[in-house]
């Protein structure tokens, strides 16, 4: 039985966590972390959860460390940075999932996100938990930094080819598209229903904080320094992130060449559906699942390829990405407890 | 191994069955029913099931018969009693998620549906597949009529206090609201998202076929004939189903007994929820799962005590019910593949 | 030119008064209330309304009332009130779109608003602002009190036959169903999108203030006390509201006579539109416009009628009818500046 | 008194030109076309208008010439073209809101509709109806083409940077998302609510109709050839168009420079509202209304230039437009009519 301590666990994506970790007889939550609501019920909060009895309780991470086998952190960013220690990692591991450790070079982090990094000793430890690409580093480490929904969507739409050289690096624009449950469960004026519904609007503009965390990871796979547009959109749905992704092509180049670079890639992972060229994908088909459906379509009038993806931000792109590194990390199948199929409609 | 075979298996409740099915070991899906999409892959019309390369089959009842422990037809209202036979049900277990075998009294069944009943002779056979009431019956039938998502929602809502007399039957008003996947997948007008969206309306006012079916479950409930107002809306969402039902009360009662009446039917029942009084349920909280939550208010004012009661159409209103009953006649504990934890947001 | 002062402007109801009033020639709106947002463009807050360089200022009533022909409050409950005086009302008309003077019995509202009203005496003089109802005593009021969006259309879906004393008004229930911007711009976290979405549940349910407010419309009709149940729910979309109410007939009676009731209340008011019997009223058809859809489905097999309206909660429901008062008290036609045609989709 | 016959009129295009053609008292409509529901009164099929008691028509646009100063076909693409004859142009103006003589190229058209154009003859005389470029040519014109939703939002959003030079027409992507009116009224799978809602997906990339008709106008602009790369997206919502467009600019600039630059072009554009750097549109704030809202964003880390636009793709993006239109060919005020502040929320 694998004992789990969630701090942040009354936010959107920590409440996911709860959801699909009660789902498995080989996981027990000791932990249900929430400044806000502590003393109150979790199931009083999340109704959906009605079988659990668990009071919320405060966000002692050193206290938890005690107890628990793994601790998600699904906290504001800047938290789980300013609460590590190495006593915590010693006694138990760590699964991130804001932005505290996304980023290795600390002068980046610290510009894009305006603070002062508060444990920088861990930056290099921390692995950057995309399995179907750190898959060996993940099962050792201590420290996991969860990829943001986006650059999830953003690097796994793009991944096979700017590794394989197939597109120009220098022209890479990525239109991305999120569901509003990706602005989280804060009372802000801007996630009213009144002010979301029948509406669309991109966010963000050139400087949205996701945009270093795509670069370092499509650096790594360029070889070679790559800068992007990314430019997110808020749209009136609950869950979903597309990603609509356009660069020129290097080199004369076939959809069926294009195909076989992305099943050569995929075709062994469980969590990634390779579309057959000209099928865009649709967040509907992902809902409520660990998958990430990746499309693109060669367009020889423009010698640019549109690479596409979609995936459900709370699952791929947050608390089921987190469970998939938890099972790599306990040596258990990587799928445990992330079978689900999409639910639709 | 169960072998399973869905006639309709491309409609919204067919598929839902599908993809509950196909989330358990012990269960083997050997048809994909579908008239409309004989001989293509069920996984290029719902690309959520991805992981299924089955082609659609036309609807050869008597053939799959042969090979199926059990049938599920998920039909327009017709199909299955017109293909009932002895033969069939020698061979084979059937659970019709239709019309056909709701209503014991033929004539009320042809009055409301205006049409001959094929197959009467099969109508007292029938079991009505709602478990929470009929659980003994359901285990060694032959042929299943699963409830309607309107009655499921009604009827568990308002049986206790039916049950006890605590409510006068000839009072009782039904105002339910549902989701639009209840329409179905027919590419109608009225179905489409612009007609829906940011509208909401009545439908069926004083004649909507589910009536006949709520009547004969409170009639047997109540020991004497039960008359009812019903009320069905349609609301811009995609599942869910709401009930508000109101009638008075036949003697002074407190809340807590009428708490109490609720606690002693389904204290016991694994998918029945009941809320402290004053909280009312939400479509939200059940959604993509077989849970429903019930709720009341006694209002002193009026002698009058509002019942409420949540479900998810697709789930406990259709395929998710169907399955359980599945359950029931293979000797499985009731809630095998039907744990999920509703989904939020 | 009419001088026009709005305290409460940058609310939902006040923003769609400054959207109406600013598309009239005769017109002047002179003071944009908000405290939040004193010193700020009118027009930053609400890009809608692009063409007003105005800046917000702070809510004072006194020195409004100095400058402006009439002032409207769309405020929280409670504010309007404890600014009435004497002196402002000589010197300006005031049109209320709060709770404040709705009802006349000031031991009720006290006992249902839970706090003391604090000018009890202006509440004989204040009118209830139905002009369908109270037209000749609109005109030469000094201080309206507009109708709530429930009361507005509950009351005239229900009101011909209640005046006709053909419903047994003992048996009154009133199943109502509200858009979001019902719930006001205030940063909730029930209001949230992800929350709202996808769902939908009752509210208040059997304690809700708008009661007492119906109750006494309905009893004025009757010319006897009149208890109602009423019952609000929460529904995925921005504007609308539908009520479905339920009563028994007091006599035998045909659709035709209904009808005909129906038509003679109403068929020289320009806003309310008689369906034909069996056309339930839908909120996509009144969206934006001052029109009330009313329609009724009489059931033999309850002796119940079921009396069913829609209306634009943000028009006819708050700002429409605001308008339509003021119409009345400045001599002009009712339908001035309101003729919009409903927008759909 | 100008007497408008419109052919589609049951359409939602069709539907939109009547819901503002009835709002004002210097139009008549003398004919509403609609094949779909020849006989039956235009108020039972969008209720919204009840206050029109006409009948529908057959497309007879030949009869319809004889008594109609204007005619709209907001018809499917091909019907307007194989009506046309020089007799009708001889004597009525047709502003036709299909594709029909958007592409001046005949061979293009071709190329991409897949269907040979019945009359070529009048692809010249016709006149690319965007007011805001075309002003004069469309004052004396006999026969208008109405542009399309999406070619309108991308033109107008990157026309002044084209025209002044200031971006690489070699870099232009346009990322275009739509709300679901712009399927059209057909009884589509596609289009159901239970599809698109809780959905998003892109469609026709790299070969949507769109295409051809935005690079010739760019193309006009620019004074040489230019191709670019088009993607539409279904968004889960009634109306708007967002385009959100990036190029590299050819030249060292500030936002300042291009501020004025969209200044210089659109001040004396009442429709087109010029928003502050940084500020994305957002549809909500144009719905309802002939406006479009343009706005854009300096990357000097990518050289790139982010522009937006966002309209509402009923009216700006079809029947707003064509009224417009019609405005400047019988010599009256631009806006006459159309007014509106968009409707929020």
């Amino acid at each position: 039985m694998i004992k789990v301590g969630i701090i942040g666990a009354t936010g959107y994506a920590g409440a996911e966590l709860v959801r699909l970790l009660l789902q498995r007889d080989d996981v027990e939550i000791v932990w249900y972390g929430s400044r806000s609501y502590v003393g109150q019920d979790f199931a009083s909060i999340y109704r959906n959860v009605a079988c659990s009895a668990e009071k919320c309780k405060d966000d002692d991470v050193a206290q938890l460390a005690e107890i628990a086998d793994v601790i998600f952190t699904a906290t504001p960013q800047g938290f789980c940075a300013a609460q590590m220690t190495e006593d915590i990692l010693s006694r138990t591991k760590v699964i991130d999932l804001s932005a505290d450790y996304w980023i290795k070079n600390v002068d980046i982090y610290e510009q894009w996100y305006q603070i002062k990094h508060p444990t920088p000793q861990f930056i290099q430890e921390a692995v950057y938990g995309l399995p179907e690409i750190n898959r060996e580093a993940i099962k050792p480490a201590r420290l996991i930094a969860i990829p943001g929904c986006y650059p999830t969507c953003s690097f796994l739409t793009l991944y096979p080819l700017v590794k394989e050289g197939l597109i120009d690096t220098d022209t890479i624009i990525i239109d991305a598209k999120s569901g509003t449950s990706g602005a989280g469960r804060g009372a802000k004026l801007g996630s009213l229903f009144c002010e979301v519904n029948e509406s669309m609007k991109a966010y963000g503009v050139g400087n949205h904080r996701h945009t270093p965390e795509i670069e370092e990871q499509l650096t790594y796979a360029a070889g070679k320094p790559v800068t992007i547009s990314f430019t997110p959109h808020l749209v009136p749905m609950n869950r979903g992130i597309l990603v609509t992704a356009y660069a020129t092509v290097t080199k004369p180049v076939t959809s069926e060449q294009i195909k076989a670079v992305y099943d050569h890639y995929y075709q062994k992972e469980y969590f990634v559906r390779v579309l057959p060229e000209g099928t865009p994908p649709e967040t509907r088909w992902v809902e409520g699942s660990n998958f990430i459906d990746v499309g693109f379509k060669l367009d020889p009038r423009t010698n640019r390829i549109i690479m596409m993806g979609a995936l459900d931000n709370m699952v791929k792109g947050a608390a089921g990405q987190a469970m998939q590194n938890m099972n790599l990390m306990f040596g258990l199948p990587e799928n445990t407890g992330l079978k689900q199929i999409p639910m639709f409609p």
